[in-house]
């Protein structure tokens, strides 16, 4: 930022809703915080070199290439920022990985758990010689989520008890809404599994502290027909005559155990009409509650259950208070952030780790715990339901769950 | 209420929380609706005379008596209203009905499957000669409940896809509350689950029009021993030094079907710290979406996805209006009603029901319907969570649930 | 209740929606509280003998008369209830307690400042001798308010510093509804300003502690026009094709001064589209705020000033618990309360004053400083604005309002 | 943008909180918006060299400059954008409108009317030669404000009736946080009137399309003594032992006629407690209500008073749908936007007007309105209350005030 910091070139791959993001965020934070390195928006990369440099241009990357195994090698490229779809995520993350490069990825994490495993593996060899990685799931960076997490670990809500989590929207509520790389399970892997549930499941285990141990799950395609896209214009498609099957769930619904026995409900849906991006989560402690909804994104719910008898009710807190982890970077209290203000502090935590050696968080560990639970999902629908334990975080479970 | 009507002569059998609430309704019922039969709180039952006696004076019944056997068989006496511990519920119906006398009957409607169907078999027996019987899930009787409903029905939403539906209580989340009658397995037969998991279950029967079809469920008590209770004081106990086993569930969660194979998560919990009677619904349609929260009870949220573009959003009914369910013989609008409104209003259509000769709801078949659903949860959580189906109610629902 | 306490025999004149709020509460009040003295609803009086007889039936009232004149000489008699139009309070009140009958009278308590100056100059001639009078102000018994009340008192929230109170209704915004007593300002006294500006400014007296002291007001008709109505249903009349015109505002907005100088805004509207029965009052104090909305009754928003940074926000009380005010005669917590409860807890309280040999409040003294606040918004609205001091009140007032 | 477009070279004058909201808009916009010219953050102007160019590295100016008076007229410069304090606002804009350069100026444009009406007068002289000018009322371009404006203008609501508007925060509610410019008449002009209160003047304004045409106000100044400043960190100042007087209002209430006459409600304060950024207006229409609060900037309610009977409520808008003014450039439906955002729609609007050769709103004459109802709040409070006409909008008032 000042010209005489070590510069942090980026090289990004892919550039639709998720690339936009980014380069914002890569734009933005160091405008706002002091950061120990000074962000270059080297290259961006895409398969079409027009659409890359239209793109370049747009979000301000200095230059395009189309050739991501080329560019992972370079020697003016420090990280890797891997933007696109979940079917090519392992292959660009662990050639980044090996060529040197630091590795910010998009979540799901991966399409499969083999590939969030291999992605892991690499990860951990390449930290040994200081190389960082770090999975995108950047609502644990909305302050008021910050926040629920520090008064969890601050035990003001005592030991959980009981989580209810949900991701309700309803952008495919429509029928008439055509298929997308996002309905298609060889492209995305899963529906609203993959690509909601997965944030709940990092939410729960980032809010709690503790994984998600056993399952039981139920999926549903309420649509499982669709037009075909005839065109694209922004985000979606538009309808053609002809259509085509959907083959991912658009619900996906999972009691579950926390490590500790804890019971939990989880919901991602995509049919929730009058929901456009309602990410909830509320923990029940034994001395109190805590609850978020995206909807309201500045807001933290507390409830206090050793407050005064007879002023004891949800306190409404708004997140945008200098005390509030992030928030005085910014503006004055009630001057509330946005979605994109998430991307910029994960490049600021993932800036500071890198300067600092350490491990930034989530970790690609913390994503495949995340796969793994999902994974578990699917095994659990597809036998009738029953509850199917995750091996790495069911240790301490035997007792609670039956 | 005129002198010239028809009396109806009620004897109501127990005097605790419910028994208020019921006596209330009796009371009121008539001076704000038309009704075409006089209620008259004849004679209160409970087993000490001395503390029916004082009951009857404060909740003004003529008189009291402490044999319920000798009661059901009074000429004088029309209708047994049963407001005892559900361990004693076919007993009395069942005797009250064998006796000609129509029946309402708190719910949970029986401790037991297998009661809860000797009743229905009784209720069905009594119909053929016009006696009646209902299960009082007053809740239905909420106007913006009942909104809900005549939404549904009209197509308002389209077709139902998805259910969410919570009871959320905290009134067991503190652990020095001692143990009681409802955390005893012997007369409460379950916890959460009977006592507020049934309330859910029938809301979805009724809201939807469709039943439970299968269910995968998970059980928990968080809390597995308390202080006993050295006294009583209203509603509650006073802890003592000796602590004891909670015999019941605390936590009660479960996905499901319903007979159209819509996805649904069910969740009744005594845990949730701050959560004072969150009973919530809220139902997803290929049209729209309505929602309901018992804590502000006068309110129903409607989605209109076919609303113009640009002025969507979740309206907020308040049900005050004229227009509304049961209303018009209230206040004007924005007056609010309060939690008894309901059981005056399950008087106002049970009375109207027996005068008309009609058979009222929820019938002792629709209490039997929500009590196999209850059966195949805690049948699913010994079976570690696979999907139980309800046979009765199960019949379309091949194909959609796996 | 209990066949061997006193009772007190009540007459109650008129028998409108506010009759039926009265009836309901001496009808309700005994059942859930142990009053010192057994209400009997005795002697219905409307001039027509025909309708009050229809309406004694229906509201349960032992007996109809058509001369209140008479009724209130009745030795059978020891309260006066009074529930007509503001132009016939004076003369019923004086009558009454100069007949040593204690008094509840509905508000506005009259229709000009010079009746309630004789009815409160009668109330205190009568109290000299054990005669109890009082004006119907309920909300201040709503538990919502009265916890508001009690937490100023207890300086939860320091000293008051400013108040914003507002009382917002539709119910004439439509132009189509049709002319009324209330629109008439021979009868009704004035329009919003009268009906429901009184309740607000009672209100602030009550949460406050304080009294208004000066105010700067302005008065508008909106629709100067209405259709007259060819019939009556209901609380509404049926518009019929002649007009005329509305005598009365329909919007009533002032700034004020309270005796301790803090600046206050009052708006009272009946052309708020969507607000039905929004009365709300939000007090900002040195240490915190208060807020209220009788659109969620159950409900009270605190804001405490003095809780841990980054915790702090509204915490919303539900009023349900048995530690406030009233609850605990009622249901448990979450289990919400209605629009007539205030008007039960309005003959809780009265009982229990008449037996204790206590004035109840608000006294007719009360009442009247309600109407010199009235009284004054008209003066400075005639006045172009220009700010006038209610003379009792504004003592303190100099050096803060200019 | 794309390097071959023409260039729009920007001096930003000051760079304290406006200044870095500013410089974040000049940088966002082109990277999200298709502008016709691209805008250069060319250089930072603040009286230390030292600090202006530590806040030029931080923020992204090219260069950095200590005289305002020579940048003016640099020829490489072609728009002046004033973030200062208000005493400075005449000097520069009247100087760089003269020396052809567009101007953007911070809110509340002048400390005084007279100050504003020169302003105004430079303005339109220097429009002659296609010279603009613009002031920053930014709320104006929050999409939900936007969407409301758009609303009345297309007569969804039908005529405006009334409008209740609230600017509540709580910055100064503590009686240890010191003095500041802010706090100080001879810098400020006024307190909450000016700061905040220009705001909803603003905002009233724009979305009834009405002038506020009279006042009556009232001022008054909570907090009469603060500690002096010590040292200043961030926004605030670090509190002394020293004592000195507040000489501007921390309240400002005032009702008003618009030009209409339509009556309606003003309230600004700094004392609300727990009011962190309440901006709130209400607009009641003959056919319907709007109502917006910034602490939810992303939400808009409606009431539509011709919605189907029974159906009828405010509808929640989450105005983050692509048919939302700004939203399509932005991201998916939920995703919501930030403080900032609006700045960064000032941004685009005036380089469209700019490109397009037309006068931006709002224009200089705008803001002098404004100026002028917030003299006249002033004049009334010294004048005890008594109504003021703003003659240039007062045309139709006769007959509607007195």
């Amino acid at each position: 930022m000042n010209g005489t910091q070590t510069p942090l070139r980026v090289a990004m791959i892919g550039y639709a809703f998720m690339g936009r993001a980014h380069s914002q965020a890569w734009r933005v934070a160091p405008r706002f915080f002091d950061l120990p390195l000074d962000p270059e928006m080297r290259v961006l990369v895409g398969r079409s070199r027009d659409r890359a440099e239209e793109a370049a241009r747009h979000l301000g990357w200095a230059e395009v290439a189309t050739d991501w195994r080329e560019v992972v090698q370079r020697d003016d490229v420090d990280l890797v920022d891997i933007c696109t779809p979940g079917d090519s995520h392992e292959e660009i993350a662990v050639a980044a990985l090996e060529a040197g490069k630091h590795v910010l990825v998009e979540k799901p994490m991966a399409n499969t758990l083999a590939e969030a495993e291999r992605m892991t593996a690499a990860a951990e060899r390449a930290a040994a010689s200081g190389v960082r990685s770090m999975v995108g799931f950047t609502y644990r960076r909305v302050p008021a989520v910050s926040l629920a997490r520090q008064m969890v670990a601050d035990g003001r809500i005592g030991e959980v008890r009981q989580v209810r989590c949900q991701y309700l929207q309803d952008w495919l509520a429509d029928e008439q809404t055509p298929l997308s790389w996002r309905t298609d399970k060889a492209l995305a892997g899963s529906g609203a599994l993959g690509d909601i549930g997965a944030h709940i499941v990092d939410l729960t285990h980032f809010v709690t502290g503790q994984r998600v141990a056993a399952v039981s799950g139920m999926l549903e395609t309420v649509i499982r027909e669709r037009p075909r896209a005839e065109s694209f214009s922004g985000l979606g498609g538009v309808a053609g005559t002809e259509r085509g099957p959907v083959t991912v769930d658009d619900v996906a619904i999972f009691t579950a155990r926390l490590e500790s026995g804890a019971p939990a409900v989880f919901e991602a849906t995509r049919m929730a009409w009058g929901r456009k991006n309602a990410m909830r989560i509320e923990v029940n402690g034994s001395r109190g509650s805590l609850a978020f909804d995206f909807e309201e994104m500045n807001v933290l719910q507390h409830y206090d259950a050793d407050a005064p008898a007879g002023e004891q009710g949800f306190t409404r807190i708004l997140a945008t208070e200098p005390v509030h982890p992030y928030v005085s970077a910014w503006w004055p209290p009630g001057h509330g952030l946005g979605y994109e203000h998430g991307f910029v502090h994960q490049v600021v935590d993932l800036v500071n780790a890198i300067a600092a050696g350490e491990q930034p968080t989530p970790s690609f560990a913390d994503g495949l715990a995340v796969q793994r639970v999902l994974d578990a999902v699917e095994a659990s629908h597809a036998d009738e339901g029953r509850l199917h334990r995750i091996s790495e975080n069911a240790q301490t479970l035997e007792g609670a769950a039956r």
